[in-house]
């Protein structure tokens, strides 16, 4: 005749099983492209602002905004292009009074511009000169340095996981390499006379083993590695080997 | 001087870009226990039941309902204990009135019982005989053939990614392999005059390439492979070659 199982609490259960692990795992250093789904060991702070310089947010005009105080549809203001600014560049020459730059969503403002001015809010007028039709504020249009994230700033904690929008920011900051705890592994055994492997075809009283291969999955989900054991049947002895 | 560019509204942008796609992904039958993150490719109806027997919920006795009607702590009903089902196996002989069974968590039902009483309601009598203080209606504590799965349900439409649970669902039923689509390749181009690999140190003017890994990792993650090509600059020619 059988007995029935004397069963811990699930707290006590859990502690015990907790109590069997050491408290911190290795880490190791990869690169950030290949880092996607790892736990970051440290936390990181930015080495410089971002953006590094004053970005345009639009298409038109670097200008010095109170060039432009007064502006409007009936009585424009007056501008003189005294150049482009090439993407990826500094711009050559700082802005006198009265003058502007054409400038592409994310090129770098020149010296003295501190606004600019939408090109579907500008006209050419004659020779090297716009009209502008709306006053612009100081800063619009325009990313500051530093706005995004400022230099010393934490960008990412220890233990999170890598996502790829943390893998665009590390990049960002040049951050090429990442310190990264190593994958847990992770031994993953069914027991019960009752259970058989999946591939086998099922008789009276049996299921199949669906949790070794649901936790298996789970491991590699969260970035662990599964060691999968073979089914061990309902004996103490078999199960301590 | 510089001109400003001329834009598509992005429906029409988008229709262009899907457009130049054919329209089906290839297949590929992989192994379930590997298939963590694909995307089905057709529909999978269940092959059989599941469970597919009357099972257990409970540590206890498996009994005729009828034969425990009216017990209480008072006037408990007594059965004679005929055998215990062992985990894995039919159990050996139908319940005759007045009798139970030993039964385990997970334990198929004997023939001709329709409840388990749990061992909490019960106490050891004389011999073989057990006192119930509880009356058990029928399929009490009982997971009944086909009460998660009936034979033919659909269990996984065509074009889900699979998750643990699905991996675990699939095993269940033997399903041991699975018919996934190819995983698309996409290619990843990053480009612009100021646009510089995340290595490098960050010029007046220039941002770091942070597209391209982000991008790279997003495609990772919903299982496709992406491959990189060098940053290309502002230029027709080169982004045509």
């Amino acid at each position: 005749m059988g007995e029935f199982l004397s069963l811990l609490p699930p707290p006590a259960a859990l502690d015990l099983f907790l109590d069997a692990f050491s408290a911190s795992l290795e880490t190791e250093t990869v690169a950030t492209e290949d880092s996607l789904g790892r736990i970051s060991a440290a936390d990181i702070v930015a080495p410089h602002a971002l953006p590094s310089f004053s970005r345009s947010t639009v298409d038109g005009y670097a200008v010095r905004a109170k060039d432009t105080h007064g502006a409007s549809e009936g009585l424009p203001a007056f501008l003189t292009v005294v150049g482009e600014v090439q993407m990826g560049t500094q711009a050559k020459t700082p802005l006198g009074i009265g003058e502007c730059a054409i400038i592409h969503t994310g090129g770098m403002l020149p010296a003295d511009a501190d606004a600019v001015v939408m090109v579907e809010q500008t006209q050419q007028a004659s020779g090297n000169e716009i009209e502008v039709f709306k006053a612009a504020a100081t800063g619009q249009n325009v990313l500051k340095a530093g706005e995004d994230v400022e230099t010393g700033a934490l960008i990412l904690s220890a233990g999170r996981k890598i996502r790829p929008a943390e893998i665009g920011g590390l990049m960002a900051m040049g951050l090429t390499e990442i310190s990264v705890t190593k994958p847990p592994t992770v031994g993953i055994l069914s027991s019960g006379d009752e259970v058989i492997p999946p591939a086998q075809d099922i008789g009276p009283g049996q299921v199949r083993d669906i949790n070794s291969y649901t936790l298996r999955a789970l491991v590699e989900q969260h970035g662990g590695i599964a060691n999968n054991y073979p089914i061990i049947p309902d004996n103490p002895d078999d199960f301590r080997n």
